[in-house]
C-alpha cells in the first residue's frame, strides 16, 4: 500500500502544449483543495536533477490559464536517461519532501516517468499535452485542439491569397508521425488534397485529383501536407514535382511552423487540462501510480502508462472519406 | 419502402449557429458526390412556403466553410406552424421535385420536420446545429464550440480590465434552459463562479463564496451566469444585490449577447458539421427518415428525432465540481 | 533648473487602455537603457497615497508587451483629491527617492498630475493612454486602435446573425463624450448609420435613413450607437422607438461594454506605447515636465499637460462623409 | 479639359493585401452615391484584356469589407507589358463604356497604368494596397496595419513556446526591400534583434548582442528578419551561423510567408481603404489623372503617379532607437 501523500510535484516536459498552464493550475488548486501541499518544478525532469523547485499556492496560477506555454518551462533532458541523473532527482525529490509527481507531457515524458517509478517506486502520474494527439488511451491531447484552430485560421489567411491570384498552395503542418492534425485541419480548412503519414497514395494519384480539382471549376486549391507525409518527398520538392507535372498553377508552399505550438488555449483544452488536473490529483490520494489520466467518452479514466505511450494510432478510415466527399 | 432519393433540398432554421454553411457545403457537396442534385432553401420553412429555392452544386459552395451564420439564411416561420402553410410548403417541394429535406436547426426545427413527415410522409433527416447544446442524442451540436470559444475570448479581456481595476464582474452568456455554454466557458475562464439554471443554489451561497474568495486574497472576479439562471433575479438585479450585501467591490455588469452566435467557426464545429452534412445524406440514401443525424462517441448516429426535441440535459456534476476546484 | 533625475516612478491611472502594460515597459526599460533608477507605483496615485510601490529592472517586465491591462493595475483615487492624500503621496515620493513621476492615463489622471505638480513642484509626464481617443494634441492615445479592431471584430459576429435573420441591431459602443470610436467603428464595420455625440440628428433621420435603406434593397442593418449619444435616448428606448416607427424589421440590442476595454494591444498600439515610453524617459532627461508626450504626424511630440486635458474635439466632418456614402 | 465620367472601372492587381475588398467596394457605393456607373474588372490588367468585366452596383459588394483577399481577383499580367495587350485593353474599356480607371495596387500596378494613360491619355486613378508600405507619398498603403498585427499574433504564439524552451528563434516576415513590417512588428512582438534591408549591421553584431543579451538574464530571445535582409545569408544559414557562434542555445527558424497576405482586414486598414476609394471617385469626378490617392497627416491627398512609384523608403532612424532600447 502507497504511503499517504502530503506533498505533490508537478512538472511539464517535451514539446510544449497550449493548456499546459491550465493543467498546472487544476493540479495546484486540487492540492489546495485537498489540503495537500504542491511544489513546480522548473524545466522538467532537468530542473528535478537541479532542484529547480518552488513552492506553488492556489495564488500562485492566477490568470495563466489563458496563457500558451508553461510557466513552469519544459525541456528534454539527456541527464534524466541516465541512472545517474535519475538518481540525483531522486535525491531532490526527498529533499523537498515530495510524496508523488504529476508529469505532464507526451509519450517522452511518460517514459521517463515509467524508468523512474521502476526504479524508486515513487508515485507518478501522466497527464497527456502534445499537440500531435498520438497518445493512446485518450480521445484527446491538451494543446491539440487549439493547434487545430490556429492551423485553420492560418490556412483560411493563405485561402485569401490563394484565391485571389488563383493558386496552388501545399501548406506543411505538424503532427510527427501522427496525421490528426492534418486530416482534422485540412478539412475544416477546406483543403482540397490531404496528405499524411497513416496512408502512402503517392504523389500520381495526387496529381490526378488535382487535374481533376481543376476541370471541375476549381481555380486555387490548397494541399495540407503532414510533416511526417510518407510521400518521399519533403513539401519543396513536392512543390517542384507537381510544378513540372501540371501545368497552369503557380505553385507556393508554406511551412506553419511553431505557431502551432502557442497561442492561448482554446476553451475545450482548458476544460480539459482543468478535468485531467483534477483527476490526476484524485488517482493520486486512491492510491493510483503508473497511470495516465486521459479522456474517454468524455469521461476522465486511468490507463497504464506503458499503455499510452505505445502511439495514438487514431486513423479514422471514415474522416478520410468525409475529406474526399466535401473537398470534391 | 422509400422511394429513390434523386434530389436533397436542404435548409437552415432557428437560431443561426457557426458551421451552419459548413454542414449545408457538405450537404450539398455530398448529394455531388453521390450524383443525386440538390436545392438551397432560403430562409427556413418560410422559404419552402414561398418557393424560395435554389439549386446549388459543388461550386456553390466555396469558401462558405469558414463563415459564420447560414448563407440559406435562417428564420422561424409562424405560417409553417400552421396546416395551410405547410400545404403550400408541399407544393413547393413537389414543384421543385424534391424527394427529401436535410433540416438544420435545433428543436424547433426539428419539431416542424417531424410535423411535416407525419402529415405528408416525406423524407426528413435533421442536423443539430444551435449553440446552446440542448439537443438529446447527440454529445456535440454545431455552434457549441464556436460559442464556448467567443464567451471565453470575451471573458479573458474583460479579465485584462477586472484584475487592473480590482473589480467584479457579472457576465451573462446564452443558453436558454441549458448551463453547458457558463458552466464550460466559466471553467475555461476562470470564473469565480458560475450560476446555471440546472442549479439553483441561492444567492446567499454565492455572497458567502464571494466573501472567502475575497478572504483567499483574490483581488478580482468574474461571475458568469447563464441566461436561464433561476436564482430568481435578472443579471442587473443580481448586481444590485451583491453590491447591497458585499463591501469593497465595484461591481460591473457584462451581457455578451448576440456575438456568441457569430464568427467564423472552430476547426471542431466545420469538422463535425462536415461529418454530419455528408452522414446526413448518407442517412436519406439508405432509406433513413424521421432522424437526427448526431454525433456519439466521436461517431456518426442516427437518432429519431422525436428522442432528439426531448432537451439536452447533459449536466455533469463532475464538471461542477471541477468548477468549484479549481476556482478555489 | 531642474535637479538631476536618477529615479522615475511610473503609474497607471483611470480606466485601463491595452498597450499601458507596452507604455510601462518602454519606460522601465529606457531607465535601464540611460542607467536611472525605475519604481513602479500599484494602483495609481492611490498606490502613491500608500507607499504601494516596488522597484523595477528590464526583466520585470518581460513578456509583458502583449498584455491587456495594466500589471501595476489602475484606480480612480478621491484620496488624491484631496490636499492631504496628495501630501501623503508626496511623503512617499520623498521616502522612494524618486526624482520624477511618469503618469499613463486619460485627462484625469493628467488633471491630477498637474495639481500635484503645481503644489510640490515635482515633474510629471503624462503618456496619453484611454480607449476614447479623447486626449488634445496627440493624434491617438494609446489603447484607441486596439478597441476599434475589438468593436469591429465583434460587430463582424454580429452581422453573421444580422445576415442570417434579416435583423436590425442597435450595437452600443465606448467612447464616453466623443465618437471616435463609433465613426470609425461603424465605417470598419461596414454599419448602415452611426450615431455620436458631435452630432445630434435626430431619430427622425434615423427613421428616414432605415426606410431608404430598406428600398434600397438592405436585408439586415447594424446601427452604431456611441454611448455617449445625444438622440435623447438611451439604446434600449431607441430599439423601441424604430420597432413603432418602422415596420418588418426584427430588433435586436447589444451593449459591447467591457470587453472593449481588454485584449492583446494591436501592433499599433505596442509600437505607440514604446514609442512614448521612450520619449517619457527622453523628456525627463532633457528637463522637461508639465508635458504630455504625444504623437503627431508620427513623430513624438511635447504638449503642456494643460493643453492635452482640454479634450479631444476630433471629429473628422470628411469621416462622415466617408461613413455616409460607403453605407449607400 | 476632361470629357465627363459616366462610368468607371475597378481593379485589383499585383499582389493581394487585406483592405483590397473594402477599397472596391468604396468605390462601387461612392459611383452610386454620384449617380456614376461602375464596373469590376477581374484579375487585374489580364480581365481587362480578356474584357472579364461584370457591372457592380451598391449590393454587388454587400459584406466584403470584412474580408481578405480580392473578389476581383489580381494577376501579374505579361501581356498587359506589351504594346498589343494595353491595345486589347483599351478596346475592352471602349467596348464596356468606361470612361476612367481605378487601379488598386503597388508600384508595378501603378507604372502599370502610368504607361496605358501615356499611351490612350485614358484617366487614371491609384490607390496604394499592399501590405510592404513601400509606395512614396502616403503614409500607409492599405494592408500593412493588418500584416503587422498578423506578424504580431504569429511571433506572440512563438514567443509562447520559445520562452518554455528558452530557445532562439529566427522569424522571417515579409516586405521586399523595405524593412517597415520588421521594424514595426519586432518593436510590437518584442523581438530582442530585429534585421531589416535598410541598415547593413553585418552578423557580428548579431553575435555580441546575442551575447549581451543572454548575460542580461534573458533566457529566450526572437531575431526578426526581413525577406530582403541585407546580411548576406538566408535565414537558414544564419541560424547555422549562430548555432557555430554561439553556445547553449537550440535554434529554430520560422519563415512566416503568405499568412502575412491574408485575413480579415484591421480598423484602420477598413477606414483608409474607405477613405482612399471614396477620394478616388472624388479626384476622377474632379477631372484629375494620373494620380494615386493617398493619406497624408490623416487627410486624403493627390500624389503624381510618377513620385508614387518612385518606392517608400520610410525608414525611420527614432524608431530603431526605440526598438533598441525596449529590447534591453
Amino acid at each position: 500500500m502507497q504511503a499517504k501523500i502530503n506533498k505533490i510535484g508537478v512538472l511539464t516536459s517535451g514539446g510544449d502544449a497550449p493548456g499546459m498552464n491550465a493543467a498546472i493550475r487544476a493540479v495546484v488548486r486540487s492540492c489546495a483543495f485537498h489540503g495537500v501541499e504542491c511544489a513546480g518544478i522548473f524545466r522538467g525532469y532537468q530542473g528535478l536533477i537541479e532542484g529547480d523547485i518552488e513552492e506553488l499556492n492556489a495564488r500562485s496560477v492566477k490568470n495563466v490559464i489563458s496563457r500558451g506555454g508553461t510557466f513552469l518551462k519544459s525541456a528534454r533532458s539527456k541527464e534524466f536517461m541516465t541512472k545517474e541523473g535519475r538518481q540525483k532527482a531522486y535525491d531532490h525529490i526527498k529533499k523537498s519532501g515530495l510524496d508523488a509527481l504529476v508529469v505532464i507531457g507526451g509519450d517522452g515524458t511518460f517514459t521517463g516517468g515509467l524508468i523512474f517509478n521502476s526504479e524508486f517506486n515513487f508515485p507518478i502520474i501522466g497527464i497527456p499535452a502534445t499537440i500531435d494527439n498520438d497518445i493512446k488511451g485518450t480521445d484527446y491531447t491538451i494543446g491539440y485542439d487549439t493547434a487545430l484552430n490556429t492551423v485553420v485560421e492560418a490556412i483560411d489567411k493563405i485561402r485569401d491569397t490563394a484565391s485571389s491570384h488563383n493558386r496552388l498552395f501545399l501548406v506543411e503542418v505538424m503532427g510527427r508521425d501522427a496525421g490528426d492534425i492534418a486530416l482534422n485541419s485540412g478539412i475544416g480548412a477546406g483543403a482540397e488534397e490531404i496528405l499524411i503519414p497513416e496512408e502512402n497514395t503517392g504523389v500520381d494519384r495526387l496529381i490526378d485529383s488535382l487535374k481533376k480539382s481543376k476541370k471541375s471549376g476549381k481555380t486555387s486549391s490548397i494541399i495540407v501536407v503532414a510533416e511526417g507525409d510518407k510521400s518521399g518527398k519533403n513539401i519543396f520538392e513536392l512543390a517542384e514535382f507537381i510544378e513540372e507535372n501540371l501545368d497552369d498553377y503557380e505553385i507556393r508552399v508554406s511551412v506553419l511552423g511553431h505557431i502551432q505550438r502557442g497561442g492561448s488555449p482554446s476553451c475545450y483544452d482548458r476544460v480539459l487540462a482543468s478535468k485531467l488536473g483534477v483527476g490526476a490529483v484524485d488517482a493520486l490520494l486512491n492510491g493510483e501510480s503508473n497511470i495516465m489520466v486521459g479522456i474517454h467518452h468524455q469521461q476522465v479514466v486511468s490507463v497504464p502508462l506503458k499503455t499510452a505511450i505505445q502511439g495514438g494510432a487514431k486513423f479514422d478510415k471514415n474522416l478520410r472519406r468525409v475529406a474526399d466527399i466535401t473537398s470534391i
